[in-house]
Parts: structure tokens; C-alpha cells; sequence
């Protein structure tokens, strides 16, 4: 008997089908003799109608009134889903993320979690009743008023209640069966990863996968709460993002099933390199939602790059990688060049555009049309030979490399958008990722 | 400079452009030097289709889970009212009914306000914003879960929170000009009605007049809370419900346009009766919704009656009307009607059908097909001339009654649903009701 956090996003609960599905999903965890507590997200597509209308009303709505808009959507959803299980002959009760403890800094639209006080949800749990909590929402307790946490809240939510409770296990419940050696989408040969570090995993939400996000995983890292992220159409077990001394957790049919499946030889290494020492490799991230700025004809005297990145970090820019060219001796004159959300382009621009006068450079240039590989596994930086088969099949596919940055368990390199398909796959296929087509459901959605 | 609290229902802000249409009149009340706490309701048909949503998961939803549905309606739409006022260059802040200071008893689905404490409205307004409450919802503070008050819920809020505020009177915006002599889809020639006392209000309420709900009559006598119900798309005043002896209060455009309409004598005095001691005639309200039951064969000995409406009161049902015959001499036996919500006439069938045995009636006669017509005015007792011309008047639109019931202010009967029309008509003229057709107006929604 374990206590497990199950979140289930929107498109698990987008209709009534859909919740009595997950209520039953739910139902069986619970008969299955564990204490559950449950994140659920707004229905659907909630949020984009609620934001739609706001933006009928207003261009610029104040952030306050916007996250009282928006967390109506989980009512709706935590409290039919409570009704579902109810149906089912299960007690169950729904909780806003005020009234679950998620305590949460002023910052409307993209509140931090300060402190969860989960009394309720423990009573509600002792008592042998299903706790559904709202995802995405918390209180900040000055000013009594309800915050939301942005993207990816809600999975952010049932961590932090997982940690806050000391849950065994934080189940993701999501429309892909686990995390995957690259995007199913792009390699159809893709490989579900069965057991990941909170390091890589970090790495590769970092790198542009998409099935969970940066933050969630950092704050399961820091608290050590063990993840499984895994399809809401099947039952087979999915991804377990753990720390990688840790024992599998106690959770339905994961303990088994998880033991079987990693007391068999991973794939690739059955085939060639099953030494003990091998790099493991979990698997090829790609993002297309950056953008590349070049300030073009910077001086190149000390201090030029960190009043550039200082203005530009300051105007709220996450900047990833950065590339300085060699300074051409004629000139004394070089060419900064970094990467960054595309959607805070505008925002860098005009930061940059400020330090015109001051840093005398001679133009910008911007260019959305870049794209993102990283391949990511533990122990890469002691394998010489990962860097070196990279560059090969990158090479061999034709696929030229703009920039490139490395961490200890990473190698990330930009390219062109239109060649970072070819580039996915030739990794993918350089270092064995590849499985039968076949291992790869696609449960449910057909996405 | 007034303390106004306005109410709009959800016809009132049903889309993006209504919104923005009401926060306009609410800039205007503001601008015009007033401190404005602003009552809103759950958009259009939002209401509806959560219920319809719930209906799809379960046909018995949890009452608890319910309420916290059903209050994602106003959370949408007061947040939008304040996105819409705030983008008019005043500040708003929309407020939950707990937010609001609205305890109300644990009674999910129809819960009972025990307390307002208004004090985050009261800083509010003090500051010089727009306070925007949600309708319809309240907290109980002992388990901190939302409750809703039910039907006419929203209005009830306006009135309690005006108390609470000691307002200096309670707007109520609806989509007719105010209260009328009548319903003018059945008597087109309708007058509005300048002024009516708290108790012939409530007379017109309990016959039927949907205007106003009851409860919100109730608790604005209780508490002295002038009521002026007005239409939401003109700018003229409507009715005001208050005190007969109270000031007109201080309110836009209300004190002069009502003076100048009070200072005209009222039409049918001045035809007719226009001596000082003329019985003033409210109006005329009808009631479609009510049934008859008839218990036939009742033994005629004492107790019986007692018997059957303590069983029947205990069902939960409102009996409204009774009428028992004349005992047959020969059988020692009587029928015993009584008339009640149609919607109630299971509950009264299954508890009178537990005292078949008990009671030993024969029958049960139920009939849905029955109207009920009200005469409303103060002083009515005292003028028996009224109650001669008021059955004159049905007698020659031959009208047949079926049960009569009467107050300090108040004829009922009870007659064919297919005749109430007529009934209506005829009882409306007989007192000199009418006026010229264009003096109804009903601005906007063509209702």
C-alpha cells in the first residue's frame, strides 16, 4: 500500500467520457488498497476559451482578474471528476489549490510555490476518501487572493503535493506512453525510456522534450519525489524519472512490471557495447521554439559581452547558448551571437537596441529559422568517443552545425530548422536508439 | 455621493460586448461621484450548461461538489467585469462570496447567509475602486467550502451585501423597466409601477411577479434596504421597493426623475377614485407553476386535516392554497384540495400515499392545469368595494373559481391555466390598471 499523486492533464478530462474514464483509472488505484490524491487540470481547451475571452474584453487584462479567470477552469474539472469517482462508490472530494495548502508567492500569472500545507488533503486521505485537487493554482496568503503558476502549473502542483505529503510516487498521467529516446513523431523508431535520472531528464525537458516540464523536474530533484510519467489510455507502466540509487517505489503494477523489464539488457547495449563501462545514452531532445540574435561588429575589448548579456538577462531574456567569433585583427571588431526563446525576441531587441549608443555595435540580426538537437546521457563527458560519433552522423547526413554547447551529460548543437529532422534521426540511428516500430503505441489519441 | 451596490443578472452580461455595455454604466454611477460595489451572476446560459455537464457524469452529483461547480460561473464572468471597468480607467477588483465576507450555513445547493462581513469590499471602496462580487455563493466557514444560495441567489447577495454596507440603496438591473401593474407579455397595456411599499412587493412575489424572488424581498424588509429594480439597457428610473415611509434615496438620477414622477397623481386615481381614502392597487400577479391536489374521502373528523398537511409539510413541500368542502351528511366524509409547486407534487403524492392506511382517504386527484391570479394593494381589507369588483370582473370575462385565498393586501384565486389570460386582462382593466400601450417599454432584448 503506497500514497500516490496521480496528475491527469487537460486532455485526459477534455468531456464527460473522458473523466469517467480517468475515474475509473483512478477508482482502481484506490481499490488496489493505495491512498490516492488526485491534480487534475482544466478541461481541454478551458484556459485558450477563458483567454479568448479576456482578450474580447480587454488587450491588457490586469494579471489579478486573469487568474481568477482562468482558475475556474479547474473547478469545472476537479469538482465533475469528484462527481465521476463518486459514481463509482468511492468518496471523493475536490480542493481549490487554496484550500489544498499551495501557498505561493504575489506574482500573478506565474506564482512560485512557497510552502504547501496540506492538512486537508492528509485528513481528507485518512478518512480513506480521493483527494482531487486544482493544478495550477495556489493562494497567496497576504492578500487572500488566488494565483496560477504558468505553464506547466499543474504538473508543478502534483509534485509539490507529492513532496508535501511524502507520496511514494507522482504518476503523470499523459497522452504518450512514458518519456522517449527522441519524438515519436519525428523518429517513428523511437524507443520508450524506462527508468531516468532526475539529471538527464532535467537535461532533456532543458533540451525541448516536451512530455514534462523543466520546473517540475527540478523540484522533484530537490525533493527527491520519484516520477513516473505514463500514458492515460494503458496500464503498462511508463517512464520512472528517479534518482539513480533509488528504489523503484511501491506503486500499482509498477514494481513488477519495471523489475522485469530492467532485469533485461537495454536495447543498444545488448548489441554492442554491453561493457559495464559503457556511456549510456537516454535519448536525442530537439526544440524549434528558439531563435538566434548576432550583434554584429562588437569591439572586442573586455567587459563588451557582459554589458550585452546584463541588459538583455535584466529585460527577463532566458538566454541559452552564446557564441563569440574570433576578432578579426583588422578590424578589432567580432560578432556576438546567442539563442533564445523566440517569443522573447522583441524583448531583447529593444534591450539591445538601448545599449546602442554605449556599446557601439552595427546592427542586429535575427533569425528564427534555427533548430535545436541535444543528445543527453550520464556519464558522456568520460566517453570520448560519444562527441566524436555525434559530429560523424551529424556529418554524414549533411546537417551543418551553427553553434555548439556541452555539459556533462549533454551535447547541443543548432542548425537549420528545415535539416533538424534529418539530424534527429541520424542520432538517433548512430547511437542505437532505434527499436522495432511496433514498441511504440500510441494509445488512444492516434497523436 | 451615494454607497451604491448594482445587480446585473446573467442576461445582462451573456457576451464580450455586454460586459463591456454594463461596465460602462458601472463608470458611469462611479464617475458620477458614487462609491459603486457591483453583484454579478454567471454568464448567459453558463449556469445551464454546467448542470448539463454534471447530468453527463452522474445523475446524483454530491451537492458539495455541485456548489463548487456551479461557482466557476461567476468567477468568469466577474473577472471580466473587472478586466472591462479597468480598461475604462477606473480600478476594480472582483471579489468570491467568501472573498466577500458572505458565511452563509452548510446547506449545499440552497444555503442560508448567517453573516456578512464586508470588510475587504469596505477597504475596497474606500480606496476609491469598483468592488465586483460574485452572486449566487457564499462559504461556510466551518468546513471552508463554498455553498450557493440557490434560486435568486445573486439577488439575494446584492440586498445582503447592501445591508452589510449599509448602502444607500440596492440596484437591481434586469431586462424590463422595473415592476409592472401586470406581466406585459399578457397585458400589453402594463403600467411600470414609480414606487411600492417592501410588503406589497413581497405579496407580488409570493403570487407570482418573477422580477424579484422572494427571499431577496424578505431580507431587504428585514434589513430596510431600498430596491430599485431598473432596466439594464436605459437610463431612466424604474421601481423603487422601500419603506412607505422612507426618503427616496440618493442614487443616480433617482431623487429628481422620481420626484418629478411622484408629483404626477397616478393614473387611475385620477380618473376615478382619486379621494384620499381610494385602496391603491399595486397590481395584478399571476402563477403558472403551481398544481392542485385533491384528497378525496377524507373522514371529516378532527385531527385529519392536521394529519395530512404535517405529513405533507414534512415531505418538504410549501402548500399554498387549502380548501376543504362541506362534509357530505350522509357519508360522513370530505375532499380536501390544496395547491403547491408543480415540481413538489411527487414528494406531497408519496407522503400522502404513506398515510393511505393512517388516514383511510380514498383518492388522490391531481391536476397541473391550473393558473393563479393575485389582486395586490395596500389597504385592501378596509375597502370591501374592492373584493365586489374584483369578482364582478372575472364573472364577466367568465372566469370559473376554483379556490380563493386573501391577506391584508392580497386576493388570490385559483383558475383553469387556459383562462388565466383572460383573468388577468379583465381584473387588470376593472381597476383602471391600464395605460397607453407605449408607455412599456421594453428596451434591448425585444423580450
Amino acid at each position: 500500500m503506497a500514497l500516490i499523486v496521480q496528475k491527469f492533464g487537460g486532455s485526459s478530462v477534455g468531456d464527460a467520457e473522458s473523466i469517467k474514464r480517468v475515474a475509473k483509472r483512478i477508482a482502481e488505484a484506490k481499490r488496489a488498497g493505495n491512498d490516492v490524491v488526485v491534480v487534475v487540470s482544466a478541461m481541454g481547451d478551458t484556459t485558450d476559451e477563458l483567454i479568448d475571452l479576456a482578450r474580447e474584453i480587454t488587450p491588457l487584462p490586469p494579471q489579478r482578474e486573469m487568474d481568477i479567470l482562468l482558475t475556474a477552469g479547474e473547478r469545472i474539472s476537479m469538482s465533475l471528476l469528484a462527481m465521476a469517482i463518486t459514481n463509482l462508490g468511492i468518496r471523493a472530494k475536490s480542493f481549490t489549490g487554496q484550500q489544498a495548502g499551495l501557498i505561493t508567492d504575489a506574482v500573478h500569472g506565474r506564482a512560485r510555490i512557497v510552502d504547501v500545507v496540506p492538512s486537508r488533503i492528509r485528513e481528507t486521505v485518512e478518512k480513506g476518501h480521493v483527494a482531487i485537487v486544482a493544478g495550477f493554482q495556489g493562494v497567496n496568503p497576504e492578500a487572500g487572493d488566488v494565483t496560477t503558476l504558468g505553464r506547466g502549473g499543474s504538473d508543478t502542483t502534483a509534485v509539490a503535493l507529492a513532496a508535501g505529503l511524502g507520496a511514494d510516487v507522482c504518476e503523470i498521467y499523459t497522452d504518450v506512453d512514458g518519456v522517449f529516446t527522441a519524438d515519436p513523431r519525428i523518429v517513428p523508431s523511437a524507443r520508450k525510456i524506462d527508468r531516468i535520472s532526475f539529471e538527464e531528464m532535467l537535461e532533456m525537458a532543458a533540451s525541448g522534450a516536451k512530455v514534462l516540464v523543466l520546473r517540475c523536474v527540478e523540484y522533484a530533484r530537490r525533493y527527491n519525489v520519484p516520477i513516473h510519467v505514463r500514458s492515460s489510455y494503458a496500464a503498462h507502466p511508463g517512464t520512472l524519472v528517479i534518482n539513480p540509487d533509488a528504489d523503484v517505489p511501491d506503486a500499482p503494477g509498477l514494481s513488477d512490471a519495471l523489475f522485469a523489464s530492467l532485469s533485461q539488457p537495454r536495447s543498444h547495449e545488448s548489441e554492442q557495447e554491453s561493457s559495464m563501462e559503457a556511456p549510456i545514452i537516454s535519448g536525442v531532445a530537439h526544440d524549434r521554439s528558439e531563435a538566434k540574435i548576432t550583434v554584429v561588429g562588437v569591439p572586442d575589448v573586455p567587459g563588451t559581452a557582459a554589458r550585452i548579456f546584463e541588459n538583455v538577462a535584466s529585460a527577463g531574456v532566458n538566454i541559452d547558448m552564446i557564441v563569440q567569433n574570433v576578432s578579426a585583427a583588422a578590424t578589432g571588431k567580432t560578432d556576438i551571437s546567442f539563442t533564445l526563446p523566440a517569443d522573447q525576441v522583441v524583448e531583447a531587441t529593444t534591450a539591445l537596441d538601448a545599449l546602442r549608443d554605449d556599446v557601439t555595435f552595427e546592427s542586429l540580426q535575427i533569425d528564427d529559422q534555427i533548430g535545436k538537437l541535444s543528445l543527453i546521457g550520464a556519464g558522456m563527458k568520460s566517453h570520448p568517443g560519444v562527441s566524436a560519433k555525434f559530429f560523424a552522423a551529424l556529418s554524414d547526413a549533411n546537417v551543418n552545425i551553427e553553434m555548439i554547447s556541452t555539459s556533462e551529460i549533454r551535447i547541443s548543437v543548432v542548425t537549420r530548422a528545415d535539416s533538424l529532422d534529418d539530424a534527429v534521426r541520424a542520432v538517433h540511428t548512430a547511437f542505437d536508439l532505434d527499436t522495432e516500430a511496433e514498441a511504440v503505441v500510441y494509445a488512444g489519441t492516434g497523436r
